[in-house]
Protein backbone atom coordinates (compact mmCIF):
# COMPACT_ATOMS: atom_id res chain seq x y z
CA UNK A 1 0.00 0.00 0.00
CA UNK A 2 1.60 3.32 -0.86
CA UNK A 3 1.64 6.10 1.43
CA UNK A 4 2.57 9.13 -1.44
CA UNK A 5 5.42 9.61 -3.54
CA UNK A 6 8.77 10.94 -3.23
CA UNK A 7 9.11 14.70 -5.51
CA UNK A 8 12.74 12.98 -7.33
CA UNK A 9 15.22 15.24 -9.70
CA UNK A 10 17.46 12.84 -10.26
CA UNK A 11 19.01 8.78 -9.68
CA UNK A 12 22.76 8.49 -10.42
CA UNK A 13 25.33 5.86 -9.84
CA UNK A 14 26.87 4.00 -9.11
CA UNK A 15 29.43 6.51 -7.83
CA UNK A 16 31.41 7.08 -4.96
CA UNK A 17 30.33 9.13 -2.02
CA UNK A 18 32.96 12.17 -1.91
CA UNK A 19 32.59 13.72 1.43
CA UNK A 20 31.43 13.26 5.31
CA UNK A 21 31.51 10.18 7.15
CA UNK A 22 30.67 7.78 4.81
CA UNK A 23 33.50 9.20 2.32
CA UNK A 24 34.64 6.73 -0.41
CA UNK A 25 32.00 4.64 -0.14
CA UNK A 26 30.51 3.48 -3.50
CA UNK A 27 26.91 4.42 -3.64
CA UNK A 28 23.89 5.29 -5.24
CA UNK A 29 22.49 8.54 -5.20
CA UNK A 30 18.94 9.85 -5.34
CA UNK A 31 18.45 13.43 -4.53
CA UNK A 32 14.87 15.10 -3.85
CA UNK A 33 13.45 17.78 -5.35
CA UNK A 34 12.15 21.26 -2.94
CA UNK A 35 14.40 22.85 -0.06
CA UNK A 36 13.17 24.79 2.75
CA UNK A 37 16.64 27.19 2.44
CA UNK A 38 18.39 29.09 -0.22
CA UNK A 39 21.96 28.68 0.86
CA UNK A 40 23.90 31.17 -1.76
CA UNK A 41 26.47 28.54 -2.19
CA UNK A 42 24.58 25.95 -2.63
CA UNK A 43 26.33 23.09 -5.22
CA UNK A 44 22.48 21.61 -5.97
CA UNK A 45 20.49 24.63 -6.27
CA UNK A 46 18.62 23.44 -9.24
CA UNK A 47 16.71 20.99 -6.73
CA UNK A 48 14.97 24.30 -5.70
CA UNK A 49 15.68 27.37 -7.95
CA UNK A 50 13.13 26.03 -10.69
CA UNK A 51 15.80 25.98 -13.54
CA UNK A 52 15.10 22.04 -13.72
CA UNK A 53 11.47 22.10 -12.44
CA UNK A 54 10.55 19.71 -15.35
CA UNK A 55 12.58 17.03 -14.28
CA UNK A 56 11.11 16.57 -11.50
CA UNK A 57 9.17 13.19 -11.31
CA UNK A 58 6.48 12.19 -8.64
CA UNK A 59 7.83 8.59 -7.83
CA UNK A 60 6.61 5.11 -5.65
CA UNK A 61 9.13 4.14 -3.33
CA UNK A 62 8.63 0.60 -5.22
CA UNK A 63 9.42 2.67 -8.15
CA UNK A 64 12.22 4.86 -7.54
CA UNK A 65 13.77 1.13 -5.96
CA UNK A 66 13.26 -0.21 -9.46
CA UNK A 67 14.49 2.54 -11.22
CA UNK A 68 18.05 1.89 -8.85
CA UNK A 69 18.20 -1.66 -10.29
CA UNK A 70 17.63 -0.95 -13.97
CA UNK A 71 20.57 1.75 -13.72
CA UNK A 72 22.63 -0.66 -11.40
CA UNK A 73 21.55 -4.45 -11.55
CA UNK A 74 23.73 -5.68 -8.46
CA UNK A 75 26.37 -3.22 -8.28
CA UNK A 76 25.57 -1.44 -5.21
CA UNK A 77 24.23 -1.86 -2.09
CA UNK A 78 24.29 1.36 -0.60
CA UNK A 79 22.12 4.30 -1.36
CA UNK A 80 22.74 8.31 -0.36
CA UNK A 81 19.39 10.25 -0.23
CA UNK A 82 20.32 13.68 -0.67
CA UNK A 83 18.35 17.15 -1.80
CA UNK A 84 17.31 19.57 -1.61
CA UNK A 85 16.21 18.69 2.05
CA UNK A 86 14.68 15.00 1.95
CA UNK A 87 13.38 15.75 5.53
CA UNK A 88 10.49 17.33 3.78
CA UNK A 89 9.18 13.90 2.95
CA UNK A 90 7.02 11.93 5.60
CA UNK A 91 6.00 8.55 4.64
CA UNK A 92 7.01 7.95 1.26
CA UNK A 93 10.55 8.19 2.91
CA UNK A 94 9.88 6.01 5.36
CA UNK A 95 8.45 3.35 3.03
CA UNK A 96 11.37 3.83 0.46
CA UNK A 97 13.91 3.44 3.38
CA UNK A 98 12.58 0.12 4.98
CA UNK A 99 12.12 -0.93 1.19
CA UNK A 100 15.62 -0.50 0.34
CA UNK A 101 17.06 -2.07 3.77
CA UNK A 102 14.56 -5.17 3.12
CA UNK A 103 16.36 -5.74 0.23
CA UNK A 104 20.36 -5.41 2.34
CA UNK A 105 21.16 -1.84 1.22
CA UNK A 106 22.61 0.47 3.80
CA UNK A 107 20.83 4.26 3.73
CA UNK A 108 23.24 7.71 3.58
CA UNK A 109 21.04 10.67 4.04
CA UNK A 110 21.57 14.24 4.57
CA UNK A 111 19.55 16.79 5.86
CA UNK A 112 20.00 20.48 7.26
CA UNK A 113 18.63 19.94 10.42
CA UNK A 114 15.85 22.37 9.61
CA UNK A 115 13.27 19.64 10.53
CA UNK A 116 12.23 16.43 12.40
CA UNK A 117 11.40 13.27 10.44
CA UNK A 118 10.87 9.93 12.79
CA UNK A 119 12.84 8.02 10.03
CA UNK A 120 15.87 9.53 11.25
CA UNK A 121 16.35 6.82 13.42
CA UNK A 122 16.24 4.08 10.43
CA UNK A 123 19.23 5.76 8.65
CA UNK A 124 22.03 3.78 8.59
CA UNK A 125 24.78 7.15 8.12
CA UNK A 126 22.54 10.36 8.78
CA UNK A 127 24.31 13.08 8.59
CA UNK A 128 22.91 16.61 10.09
CA UNK A 129 24.61 19.68 7.98
CA UNK A 130 23.47 22.82 9.89
CA UNK A 131 24.35 25.96 7.74
CA UNK A 132 27.40 28.23 8.65
CA UNK A 133 26.93 32.26 8.33
CA UNK A 134 28.07 32.09 4.31
CA UNK A 135 25.07 30.61 3.52
CA UNK A 136 23.02 33.35 4.16
CA UNK A 137 20.63 30.72 6.55
CA UNK A 138 20.01 31.19 10.38
CA UNK A 139 20.13 28.00 12.12
CA UNK A 140 16.92 27.72 14.53
CA UNK A 141 18.92 26.43 17.31
CA UNK A 142 15.71 25.09 19.33
CA UNK A 143 14.64 23.08 16.85
CA UNK A 144 17.88 21.36 16.02
CA UNK A 145 18.42 20.82 19.84
CA UNK A 146 15.33 18.72 19.81
CA UNK A 147 16.36 16.61 17.05
CA UNK A 148 19.64 15.45 18.03
CA UNK A 149 18.33 15.38 21.25
CA UNK A 150 16.43 12.20 19.96
CA UNK A 151 18.84 10.85 18.12
CA UNK A 152 21.85 8.03 19.46
CA UNK A 153 25.31 10.24 19.33
CA UNK A 154 26.74 7.22 17.94
CA UNK A 155 24.16 6.55 14.64
CA UNK A 156 24.48 10.21 13.07
CA UNK A 157 27.14 13.05 12.64
CA UNK A 158 27.12 16.54 12.00
CA UNK A 159 29.43 18.55 8.80
CA UNK A 160 29.79 21.83 8.54
CA UNK A 161 30.61 23.31 5.52
CA UNK A 162 33.07 25.78 5.99
CA UNK A 163 34.52 29.13 3.38
CA UNK A 164 35.81 31.33 6.10
CA UNK A 165 36.44 32.43 9.42
CA UNK A 166 32.80 33.11 10.33
CA UNK A 167 32.12 29.56 9.48
CA UNK A 168 34.79 27.92 11.26
CA UNK A 169 33.69 29.99 14.37
CA UNK A 170 29.96 28.56 13.53
CA UNK A 171 31.31 25.41 13.41
CA UNK A 172 33.15 25.89 16.84
CA UNK A 173 29.92 26.53 18.20
CA UNK A 174 28.10 23.87 16.85
CA UNK A 175 30.95 21.31 17.92
CA UNK A 176 30.81 23.01 21.35
CA UNK A 177 27.00 22.60 21.69
CA UNK A 178 26.85 18.68 20.91
CA UNK A 179 30.13 17.38 22.30
CA UNK A 180 29.40 13.71 22.38
CA UNK A 181 28.41 14.08 17.83
CA UNK A 182 31.02 12.76 15.79
CA UNK A 183 31.75 15.93 13.92
CA UNK A 184 32.84 16.74 10.69
CA UNK A 185 34.10 19.77 8.56
CA UNK A 186 33.81 20.18 4.84
CA UNK A 187 35.83 22.33 2.56
CA UNK A 188 33.35 24.81 1.12
CA UNK A 189 33.72 24.59 -2.71
CA UNK A 190 33.51 28.48 -3.66
CA UNK A 191 32.31 28.29 -7.15
CA UNK A 192 29.94 25.13 -8.34
CA UNK A 193 29.54 26.79 -11.46
CA UNK A 194 33.35 26.89 -12.60
CA UNK A 195 34.37 24.80 -15.68
CA UNK A 196 37.33 22.64 -15.61
CA UNK A 197 39.91 21.48 -12.72
CA UNK A 198 39.15 23.12 -9.41
CA UNK A 199 41.60 20.84 -7.50
CA UNK A 200 44.23 23.40 -6.88
CA UNK A 201 41.54 26.15 -5.22
CA UNK A 202 39.65 23.19 -3.38
CA UNK A 203 43.33 21.88 -2.09
CA UNK A 204 44.46 25.62 -1.06
CA UNK A 205 40.97 25.51 0.86
CA UNK A 206 41.72 22.48 2.94
CA UNK A 207 44.95 23.05 3.60
CA UNK A 208 44.04 26.30 5.08
CA UNK A 209 41.05 24.62 6.85
CA UNK A 210 43.74 22.00 8.17
CA UNK A 211 45.42 24.95 9.16
CA UNK A 212 42.66 26.25 11.37
CA UNK A 213 41.82 22.59 13.25
CA UNK A 214 45.69 21.83 14.06
CA UNK A 215 45.54 25.18 16.05
CA UNK A 216 42.99 25.05 18.06
CA UNK A 217 42.95 23.01 21.31
CA UNK A 218 38.73 23.18 21.07
CA UNK A 219 38.81 21.44 17.58
CA UNK A 220 40.90 18.25 18.81
CA UNK A 221 38.17 15.44 17.62
CA UNK A 222 37.09 16.90 14.58
CA UNK A 223 37.62 15.27 11.29
CA UNK A 224 38.27 18.02 8.21
CA UNK A 225 37.81 16.46 4.83
CA UNK A 226 37.28 18.07 1.22
CA UNK A 227 35.12 17.30 -1.67
CA UNK A 228 36.75 14.31 -3.01
CA UNK A 229 34.35 13.77 -5.91
CA UNK A 230 34.99 17.58 -6.49
CA UNK A 231 38.70 17.10 -6.40
CA UNK A 232 38.52 14.01 -9.25
CA UNK A 233 35.64 14.85 -10.87
CA UNK A 234 35.24 18.69 -10.49
CA UNK A 235 31.93 20.45 -10.92
CA UNK A 236 30.68 17.66 -13.11
CA UNK A 237 27.07 16.49 -12.68
CA UNK A 238 25.79 13.31 -12.56
CA UNK A 239 28.69 11.67 -10.94
CA UNK B 1 56.83 -0.18 37.11
CA UNK B 2 58.48 -0.50 33.51
CA UNK B 3 58.16 -3.43 31.10
CA UNK B 4 60.34 -2.24 28.20
CA UNK B 5 60.77 0.33 25.37
CA UNK B 6 59.88 1.63 22.71
CA UNK B 7 62.05 2.11 19.71
CA UNK B 8 60.66 5.75 18.35
CA UNK B 9 62.36 7.17 15.23
CA UNK B 10 59.79 10.40 14.73
CA UNK B 11 57.11 12.07 16.21
CA UNK B 12 55.29 14.84 15.42
CA UNK B 13 52.10 16.79 15.42
CA UNK B 14 49.28 17.66 16.20
CA UNK B 15 48.45 16.96 11.86
CA UNK B 16 45.73 14.92 9.97
CA UNK B 17 45.63 11.71 9.40
CA UNK B 18 45.08 11.62 5.64
CA UNK B 19 44.19 7.82 4.82
CA UNK B 20 42.34 5.32 6.27
CA UNK B 21 39.51 4.53 8.58
CA UNK B 22 39.98 7.96 10.78
CA UNK B 23 40.56 10.30 7.40
CA UNK B 24 40.42 13.58 8.26
CA UNK B 25 40.87 12.83 12.24
CA UNK B 26 42.97 15.35 14.36
CA UNK B 27 46.05 13.24 15.37
CA UNK B 28 49.62 13.19 16.75
CA UNK B 29 52.15 10.54 15.03
CA UNK B 30 54.25 7.92 16.46
CA UNK B 31 56.47 6.13 14.14
CA UNK B 32 58.27 3.49 15.78
CA UNK B 33 61.65 1.98 13.89
CA UNK B 34 61.65 -1.42 12.64
CA UNK B 35 59.70 -4.02 10.28
CA UNK B 36 59.93 -7.27 9.32
CA UNK B 37 58.89 -5.95 5.75
CA UNK B 38 60.84 -4.76 3.40
CA UNK B 39 58.03 -2.80 0.77
CA UNK B 40 59.05 -1.83 -2.67
CA UNK B 41 57.28 1.73 -1.95
CA UNK B 42 57.07 2.26 1.41
CA UNK B 43 56.91 5.70 2.04
CA UNK B 44 59.10 5.53 5.46
CA UNK B 45 61.76 2.79 4.41
CA UNK B 46 63.81 5.51 6.83
CA UNK B 47 62.14 3.04 9.49
CA UNK B 48 64.06 0.34 8.57
CA UNK B 49 66.75 0.74 5.69
CA UNK B 50 69.30 2.28 8.11
CA UNK B 51 69.27 5.58 6.91
CA UNK B 52 68.02 7.34 10.28
CA UNK B 53 69.60 5.07 12.30
CA UNK B 54 71.02 7.43 14.37
CA UNK B 55 67.54 8.99 15.28
CA UNK B 56 66.09 6.18 16.95
CA UNK B 57 65.87 6.44 20.25
CA UNK B 58 64.49 3.62 22.95
CA UNK B 59 61.82 5.33 25.08
CA UNK B 60 59.81 4.63 28.09
CA UNK B 61 56.10 4.83 27.17
CA UNK B 62 56.11 7.44 30.07
CA UNK B 63 59.01 9.96 28.44
CA UNK B 64 57.06 9.18 24.50
CA UNK B 65 53.92 10.76 26.23
CA UNK B 66 55.37 13.00 27.85
CA UNK B 67 57.16 14.17 24.40
CA UNK B 68 53.76 14.45 22.90
CA UNK B 69 52.82 16.63 25.77
CA UNK B 70 55.60 18.71 25.23
CA UNK B 71 55.02 18.80 21.21
CA UNK B 72 51.50 19.87 21.74
CA UNK B 73 49.82 20.58 25.20
CA UNK B 74 46.77 20.14 25.07
CA UNK B 75 46.40 20.55 21.27
CA UNK B 76 44.96 16.95 20.67
CA UNK B 77 43.00 13.60 22.03
CA UNK B 78 43.98 11.31 19.43
CA UNK B 79 47.86 9.50 18.68
CA UNK B 80 48.28 7.45 15.51
CA UNK B 81 50.89 4.92 15.66
CA UNK B 82 52.48 3.77 12.82
CA UNK B 83 56.09 2.75 11.76
CA UNK B 84 57.85 0.51 10.43
CA UNK B 85 55.61 -2.36 12.25
CA UNK B 86 54.46 -1.27 15.65
CA UNK B 87 53.32 -4.97 16.19
CA UNK B 88 56.82 -5.93 16.92
CA UNK B 89 56.94 -4.09 19.94
CA UNK B 90 55.14 -6.25 23.17
CA UNK B 91 54.49 -5.09 26.66
CA UNK B 92 56.22 -1.85 26.26
CA UNK B 93 53.53 -0.93 23.57
CA UNK B 94 50.52 -2.01 25.59
CA UNK B 95 51.55 -0.27 28.18
CA UNK B 96 51.85 3.35 26.20
CA UNK B 97 48.51 2.55 24.89
CA UNK B 98 46.86 2.55 28.28
CA UNK B 99 48.70 5.37 29.37
CA UNK B 100 47.45 7.32 26.65
CA UNK B 101 43.64 5.91 27.12
CA UNK B 102 43.96 6.67 30.60
CA UNK B 103 44.58 10.15 29.97
CA UNK B 104 41.46 10.27 27.41
CA UNK B 105 43.56 9.55 24.55
CA UNK B 106 41.76 7.60 21.23
CA UNK B 107 44.60 5.49 19.86
CA UNK B 108 44.95 4.68 16.06
CA UNK B 109 47.55 1.98 15.10
CA UNK B 110 48.55 0.81 11.71
CA UNK B 111 50.16 -2.86 11.03
CA UNK B 112 50.29 -4.99 8.21
CA UNK B 113 49.21 -8.32 10.00
CA UNK B 114 52.33 -10.52 9.48
CA UNK B 115 52.31 -10.94 13.80
CA UNK B 116 49.61 -10.63 16.65
CA UNK B 117 49.49 -8.37 19.64
CA UNK B 118 47.09 -9.04 22.75
CA UNK B 119 47.10 -5.37 22.77
CA UNK B 120 45.51 -5.19 19.41
CA UNK B 121 42.32 -5.77 21.50
CA UNK B 122 42.83 -1.83 22.83
CA UNK B 123 43.41 0.08 19.91
CA UNK B 124 40.24 2.31 19.50
CA UNK B 125 40.94 2.90 15.49
CA UNK B 126 43.05 -0.84 14.41
CA UNK B 127 44.14 -0.65 10.87
CA UNK B 128 45.63 -3.85 9.45
CA UNK B 129 47.08 -3.55 5.80
CA UNK B 130 48.10 -6.27 4.20
CA UNK B 131 50.22 -5.83 1.30
CA UNK B 132 49.87 -6.55 -2.01
CA UNK B 133 52.10 -7.93 -4.82
CA UNK B 134 53.83 -4.55 -5.79
CA UNK B 135 55.17 -4.44 -2.68
CA UNK B 136 57.29 -7.32 -3.20
CA UNK B 137 56.12 -9.17 -0.17
CA UNK B 138 54.14 -12.08 0.36
CA UNK B 139 51.18 -12.56 2.83
CA UNK B 140 51.35 -15.38 5.26
CA UNK B 141 47.38 -16.13 4.85
CA UNK B 142 47.45 -18.20 8.02
CA UNK B 143 48.86 -15.42 10.43
CA UNK B 144 46.53 -13.33 8.59
CA UNK B 145 43.54 -15.31 9.45
CA UNK B 146 44.58 -16.32 12.96
CA UNK B 147 44.58 -11.91 13.50
CA UNK B 148 41.08 -11.38 12.02
CA UNK B 149 39.34 -14.23 13.84
CA UNK B 150 40.38 -12.75 16.82
CA UNK B 151 39.31 -9.38 16.13
CA UNK B 152 35.86 -8.23 16.70
CA UNK B 153 34.86 -7.09 13.16
CA UNK B 154 33.27 -4.06 14.13
CA UNK B 155 36.62 -3.09 15.52
CA UNK B 156 38.73 -2.87 12.98
CA UNK B 157 39.66 -2.25 9.11
CA UNK B 158 41.02 -3.83 6.83
CA UNK B 159 43.01 -1.52 4.22
CA UNK B 160 45.37 -2.34 0.80
CA UNK B 161 47.23 -0.11 -0.91
CA UNK B 162 46.70 -0.82 -4.96
CA UNK B 163 49.16 0.39 -7.29
CA UNK B 164 47.31 -1.89 -10.58
CA UNK B 165 45.48 -4.25 -11.95
CA UNK B 166 47.22 -7.45 -10.04
CA UNK B 167 47.10 -5.54 -6.54
CA UNK B 168 43.20 -4.97 -7.14
CA UNK B 169 42.67 -8.67 -7.83
CA UNK B 170 44.21 -9.25 -4.25
CA UNK B 171 42.49 -6.58 -2.50
CA UNK B 172 39.53 -8.69 -3.87
CA UNK B 173 40.46 -11.70 -2.51
CA UNK B 174 41.28 -10.28 0.71
CA UNK B 175 37.89 -8.49 0.72
CA UNK B 176 36.08 -11.83 -0.02
CA UNK B 177 38.75 -13.60 2.20
CA UNK B 178 36.95 -11.60 5.46
CA UNK B 179 33.63 -10.11 4.27
CA UNK B 180 32.52 -8.83 7.75
CA UNK B 181 35.78 -6.80 8.11
CA UNK B 182 35.17 -2.79 6.86
CA UNK B 183 37.60 -2.81 4.16
CA UNK B 184 39.52 0.11 2.33
CA UNK B 185 41.22 0.47 -0.40
CA UNK B 186 44.14 3.18 -0.50
CA UNK B 187 45.66 4.73 -3.83
CA UNK B 188 49.43 3.78 -3.83
CA UNK B 189 51.91 6.88 -3.99
CA UNK B 190 54.19 5.69 -7.00
CA UNK B 191 57.12 7.73 -5.90
CA UNK B 192 57.10 9.16 -1.99
CA UNK B 193 60.60 10.79 -2.99
CA UNK B 194 59.16 13.05 -5.57
CA UNK B 195 59.70 17.15 -4.93
CA UNK B 196 57.00 19.48 -5.80
CA UNK B 197 53.17 19.03 -5.90
CA UNK B 198 52.15 15.25 -6.64
CA UNK B 199 48.62 15.68 -6.78
CA UNK B 200 47.42 15.78 -10.64
CA UNK B 201 49.29 12.51 -11.09
CA UNK B 202 47.31 10.98 -7.51
CA UNK B 203 44.04 12.55 -8.39
CA UNK B 204 44.72 10.67 -11.45
CA UNK B 205 45.39 7.19 -9.56
CA UNK B 206 42.32 8.29 -7.52
CA UNK B 207 40.04 8.19 -10.91
CA UNK B 208 41.31 4.79 -11.83
CA UNK B 209 40.43 3.06 -8.82
CA UNK B 210 37.38 4.58 -8.65
CA UNK B 211 36.31 3.39 -12.35
CA UNK B 212 37.40 -0.18 -11.10
CA UNK B 213 35.55 0.15 -7.74
CA UNK B 214 32.28 1.37 -9.88
CA UNK B 215 32.13 -1.28 -12.07
CA UNK B 216 33.02 -4.27 -10.05
CA UNK B 217 29.97 -5.56 -8.30
CA UNK B 218 31.93 -7.72 -6.14
CA UNK B 219 33.71 -4.32 -4.14
CA UNK B 220 30.47 -2.59 -3.86
CA UNK B 221 30.91 -2.20 0.18
CA UNK B 222 34.27 -1.02 0.11
CA UNK B 223 35.46 2.45 0.89
CA UNK B 224 38.41 3.91 -1.93
CA UNK B 225 40.85 6.83 -0.73
CA UNK B 226 43.15 9.14 -1.20
CA UNK B 227 46.35 9.94 0.87
CA UNK B 228 45.01 13.39 1.64
CA UNK B 229 48.19 14.58 3.29
CA UNK B 230 49.99 13.46 0.34
CA UNK B 231 47.53 15.71 -2.12
CA UNK B 232 47.83 18.64 0.38
CA UNK B 233 51.29 18.71 1.56
CA UNK B 234 52.83 16.47 -1.45
CA UNK B 235 56.13 14.33 0.08
CA UNK B 236 56.89 16.74 3.05
CA UNK B 237 58.31 14.67 5.71
CA UNK B 238 56.68 15.16 9.68
CA UNK B 239 53.27 16.62 8.87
Amino acid sequence: MSRGKIPVIETFGPTIQGEGMVIGRKTMFVRTAGCDYRCKWCDSAFTWDGSEKHRIRMMEPAELFEELIQLAGNNFDHVTISGGNPALIGEAMNDFIMLLQEHGMKIGLETQGSKWQDWFLLVDDLTISPKPPSSGMETNFEILDEIIARLNPAAFSLKVVVFDDHDFAYAKKVHKRYPAANFYLSVGNANPNEKGDISSRLLKSLDWLWGKVIEDPEMNNVKALPQLHALVWANKRGV
